[in-house]
């Protein structure tokens, strides 16, 4: 720090006289859009520290579709003349087609939105210069990423969608798997392995509508807002909304540029999506090991050690489960760079781009692995069913047997406890004892028990809605497909 | 750890005889709903460890309910006796009311849902062993917890609402006064003060809609799940469901009981709502400051210091932007939670509670903290005019005012940072230059460049939608007020 | 918000003749150390909303100590006479025994030092008044709460030790117990459940240097710094500091009144011990289900289901597991809390004590109750060590027994692996297959390799220096031992 | 999902036979270290799933020195031949070598660890294939990134620490400049400029001692730890240790393996440094904005509008401040990654390195940028000195005065609030009033009440240890001046 007053008098010894129009204003031709008040250049750690175009190229075709709409209204309204707006978009066409095809790196200027300005105005001269009117970098960069957000979310829809499908089709393929239910990790009762995986599909199901709830906070033009008070000029907003998709325009014009919502909900949403897939891949990680042996992933779906040559890893189910940490840390990070903000715009915002780019690539490349990995699986049916006769699995269903005489649950399922636990002792099954064994146990007991702790007897009596037996678990397959179906429309 | 050998034969020593008929099932009395085949009652360490009794109280109300409605569908399905249905009933409202009177202080079971159903035993008898058939703890918990939550969301909309109509009635009052904008703390363009609120209400009205939309998601009864695969009575789901208020049925019975899904979406709901709550607070904090001045305090929301006579705090606006941690503590909590769980229910899914109650009240604190600070802060409308009139708010407006002579606004944006900086040199406003000064930096400037300038014509020159010319501003009230109105009907 | 003319001349109205003594100063009575300045009390909202007495009466001990080695250095300055001195330590002994006892409530008053201060004043009168002088608040919250850091630091020390010392006794108790060890949760190669087990012993002995380090950080007496920028009065920093077992003062008085990386470094400390505890309670967990069986938890640390008889859970484990989420939560919202404060103190920073009493009291209650969970837990030695049979957990012996030969290890390791594929195939272990089976995959294996596939000498092959053969063990628990040794005296 | 016994019979069809020769192991020559009992090769969305390359390219003279270490103990201990060593180790220089001159493109492999060891086979043959005995990836990745965390947290203490000499050199410059200190960003004492700069000052100490800590960790030797359970070949752990500059070596392989607290350790850590920054970066914000107007930043060290000409923007402080996001963030994501993982590796663990070089990239490169805009900044002296002439923050002075001429602190604390209400009221100075006027609230004020109410006398009368009178600065500097000189040596 220097006393200011050094500052000043330096700063005037170095400067051109103002107005000479002699000197290129500072900061153009460095990637700027501006300069005019400044007496120098930024200095290159500053250049290299603030620019964005290292992440935000991702935004060019958002920002060309924009331009292009934005230069179409300013001909309609009458700010700009029809052959310039003609001129602006041939031009930004050109551009889009160029970085496209790889001719063009972005690079050398501080972002995105000034790295497109500055080839348009190579490209086709003074046109260029009125393509900034009625306009800042603050809604520009507002609308760019709402784009680019919406259309994030139709692909992740589409993946969720696909992932569903695979979901359903292993249901449908193994509806009479039978396997056991887990609470606490502790075997608890039988179910259909097509119930449980239906299971996921509800979740999925409940992260598209959240993304598609989300859609509709995002689908809202802040393009018109300008800096953050809104323009002089007579724009219609309506005009570049309806143009580039959107459903609504943002009704304050401080609110439009200083919003970050959009990303935030979409990225909690997105940690939902991943806590889900954390939960069945780390079921995969069980079923896969020796002690479970479930499932049995596809060679070209597993990995191993460069070490212990009879490895087999579930690699891909655990990296998806440590991608969880990845989302959630996008979502802490996201939540407190906005923390304590004041209005409207600060450069604090621009670290929202790439915690979002990141975690809607994380979670569409945890999507494109698992599923086929799920799709390839080879599950072991005989394991499962095995795995339903050890445990008393069938100890609800003989409580329920007894209620269903007339004792109170409560007391019906002390009374199980006790069975068990001499069952356990005798290392027997409940259905190994004998009629008069149980029948010490209550006398309300009688032969058609072993009907009732039948394995597959337990799993088709759970008849309630929402339950395990199979015509339930075909309801949900046919709401299931449907509801799948529905959205291909 | 022992060898197990030894655990069983110790076991088996002090165990009562099975079926003796004369010994109360370990667990019993000491507040437990299990206990048949377990050998010996729980160390105390562990009682008081995964006890939820210390804050699961408050779940009661919804308890009772949820266990009226599970009685009345029992006996309508012919599962128990009518007259079974109703002692439980009303022996469940009395319990509520006796709570509710502090008559009762829920203690000494591990949790509500235990300590109502020992204190209905104690009440109506045998009657109530049977409120536990065709239900488990799972599928209870998930719907008292529900239920809650749609109450809380409730509350949530009615604080939010009330708070927006006090940011309403701020504007209204205010709709004159002028301030400046700022972009990155520097001021930017003038705007006017309502404009500036109105960006608040837009904030809240998405976290209304939010939370709205949470609520759909939340409304889905899982009672009837059982413990995960469904019950073997032929129940009626929709039944509860509909006499709860919910607005669906759960349709998978294991996600039913392992979902806890609508609690993070509302706590990340509530994360956003105190982002911007933190937002307006630290404006507060700023705008109470001796060096904006903004805004003054009532000394009744404000605090004073220990050892420093002369200080008033915005204690009120600092704790609530401090307890924006909090809530984004209880999210990354909860992501925690269950990241990686399997399924269905898990015992580390208990932890959801406290940061679900704690989140709630946080943001309801903070509302009915800040609404009345700021309804009775005094306003210093003649400081923020000041404070417009230096910092070159108006060079866009000079920029804009070139660009419509016809010169591309990029160079009119440089021309004008140009001036500026002569302007700041001379220690001059721009319109207080002479206009052969001004016409040096470009002969398009005239007389009328003075009008242009005024910084209420700048403001009313942000005719754009959204923008903050009073006639937008307006608009922005009336849209406000109409939101606002159709909640109430 | 008023036109802030009005608030004044309302205010004028209302306000006691300035200097007419007659007048309680605003405030007081009310439980506050201010409000002269201020002409009407606070809102009960405020009231209720900045109290944080409701958590930081666990700072009493605290505060008085602090206030009676505050009066007494006063005293050896000439501050205040030495009877004044005295009579207050004397009054705080009996405020502190009173609580202690729960004669008194803490209750009425902002604070605990607000509470405690009144409190005195009762007891001794004019004297208590002087004890405020030469200390604020500021300095007087920041030395409690730092006291009761390094209280806590040493409870923490002494769980984690005592929890060390289980895990020793655990691997001294089954020395010879072979299990499998895990990489991807596939089994990898037999190790000795006793390294197992001393691996988490490492993992706490870094919790404890840690908590060292933080303590080391935490020792450095704040008290003497005043509001921010030192007092007036000619005060021993130092000799408050020793009296109070500080180990060094802090020598910038803005830093300490506004420094809180202590609690942050402590409860960062803390998640590490959470995440350590959760991948010791997922094993729990995992060795507990039916699929391992490794475990079989005591009676005493187990739970039923209210549903299924059978059910016999690890609530323990998994509710240890859960808490993770509430410590990494409060780091979270501390870190959140205190982003972009600028200096020195901000009401904010009240938010830092519930999260650091809720995280200290969190890992306490999980040691505790997973300590006599895995000290009381069977172990089931037969399964641990057949599970080391399947699985081809000797493949790596193959390998290093060809590397021996001469094969390079890169083609040692590619010979096997087609070796272990040819005995999944023929449902085989590597031991099983004929001499000349082997051979086939490589002509370097001879009579001799059986010896080498032995699972026994597997475990006792891996000599190197923190192996798992039993002698390298042994040095293990030898440290481990002397170092616990070493803590004690 | 398929049945398995599909699966297999599908395999078998495909596959080479076993012990043929002919056939390249499975997965050599895609990149990896294994493949020998698979069947076929890896999808390619599992190779870009799991690759690791992409990122951890970064430790390659990590892994290339490691490597020369591990050759040259395995030739001191006679298990591979000293030519062999000598091959190896000049391999991999050249390697490194060619690398680090862009002659090498790291790719085509699943990790840097596989890339370097194919090159190596390229280049030296079969003893390249010996590398790797006695070491597995295990180890080898979690050597490779403890030798990266040692240098980073060298190369960001040596950062910091140009950070503390940037502070104390302004600081130094600064000494007479008297501003206001604030508390709840009100005006409350007059302080130095460089006490204040002193403030961080400590910070920054702390964070170095906590980085210094950290290192102490992270310098532990786990290679020899083979993939978990030690290696079978007599291996010298101390010697690699000794020549890779670790301090110890760990003493458990199983921990030594599954160990990653060094990682969140340091990004915790940096987490606080972050928070540090982001506290003088709000400050920044604050002093430029120009309602405060205390800094003027040098024009290299802002930036512009692309709408409004005349903005200057402190865009890097409010940059730092909003990468204080992303550092939390990768705190979040670590600690989420390791929760409940069960020992020993699991690929999850893989996701540390992304967060890990993240995180230290952006403090670095926030504090690279943030020194030379504070070192360039311009300190506006006058308007600090003439802050602290408004806003009473001398009325701690008064009341000090009245104490120490006898009324207690407390009752003078009132007597004062009661002076600076009147004082607001008549628009004066606390000095502005006349001494009847005074004295009208205490008799004991008298004449030589105006010398104490100097600003100056103010700051000079805090000579407690550590206040902000000159000398106590002037220790604070020479203390500082001596930790710097100390660390350089």
């Amino acid at each position: 720090m220097m006393e200011t007053g050094k500052t000043r008098a330096a700063a005037q010894g170095d400067r051109e006289p103002v107005g000479s129009g002699s000197g290129t204003p500072v900061g153009e031709g460095a990637g700027k859009l501006w300069g005019g008040r400044f007496t120098k250049g930024t200095a290159p750690v500053v250049d290299a520290f603030h620019s964005s175009l290292g992440f935000d190229w991702r935004l060019y075709r958002e920002d060309v579709r924009a331009s292009q709409a934005h230069a179409r209204m300013l001909a309609q309204c009458g700010v700009i003349a029809h052959g310039e707006a003609e001129a602006i978009c041939a031009g930004l066409a050109g551009i889009a087609a160029d970085i496209e095809a790889g001719k063009v790196q972005p690079s050398g200027a501080e972002d995105i939105h000034t790295f497109v300005e500055r080839l348009l105005t190579e490209r086709i001269g003074d046109a260029a210069k009125k393509l900034h009117t009625a306009r800042s970098r603050n809604d520009q960069v507002a609308t760019d990423t709402r784009l680019w957000v919406m259309n994030a979310i139709d692909e992740l829809d589409r993946r969720l969608r696909s992932f569903q499908r695979t979901l359903v089709q292993l249901a449908e393929d193994h509806k009479d798997v039978v396997m056991p239910g887990y609470t606490h990790l502790q075997r608890a009762q039988p179910i259909l392995l097509a119930h449980h995986l239906l299971a996921y599909f509800e979740m999925f199901q409940r992260d598209r509508e959240r993304l598609a709830d989300c859609r509709k906070r995002t689908a809202v033009s802040p393009l018109g807002a300008g800096a953050l008070a809104g323009v002089t000029q007579p724009i219609d907003r309506w005009a570049t909304a309806r143009e580039l998709g959107f459903l609504d325009v943002a009704v304050n014009s401080i609110d439009a540029v200083s919003d970050r919502d959009f990303i935030i909900e979409l990225v909690a949403a997105l940690s939902l999506v991943m806590m889900h897939l954390s939960r069945l891949c780390e079921e995969v990680i069980l079923w896969c090991s020796a002690e479970f042996g479930f499932l049995e992933l596809d060679d070209a779906y597993s990995t191993g050690s460069s070490i212990m040559p009879q490895k087999k890893n579930p690699d891909i189910a655990e990296l998806a489960r440590g991608k969880t940490g990845r989302v959630y840390g996008h979502l802490m990070g996201l939540l407190t760079v906005m923390k304590g903000l004041p209005l409207a715009y600060n450069k604090d915002m621009q670290e929202d781009k790439e915690a979002l780019f990141d975690a809607v690539d994380t979670v569409l490349g945890c999507l494109e692995a698992v599923e086929p990995m799920l799709a390839t699986a080879g599950v072991r049916a005989d394991r499962m069913l095995a795995a339903t006769k050890d445990g008393y699995l069938n100890a609800t269903d003989l409580a329920d047997y007894l209620a269903k005489k007339g004792l109170p649950f409560r007391d019906a399922h002390a009374v199980v406890g006790q069975a068990v636990l001499h069952a356990i002792e005798n290392g027997k099954r409940l259905e190994e004892l004998p009629l008069e064994v149980l029948k010490g146990f209550s006398p309300l007991i009688e032969e058609d028990v072993y009907a009732a702790l039948d394995v597959r007897q337990c799993v088709a009596a759970r008849r309630s809605l929402g339950g395990t037996a199979l015509a339930e678990v075909e309801k949900g397959l046919a709401r299931a497909k449907s509801l799948l179906g529905a959205a291909e429309k």
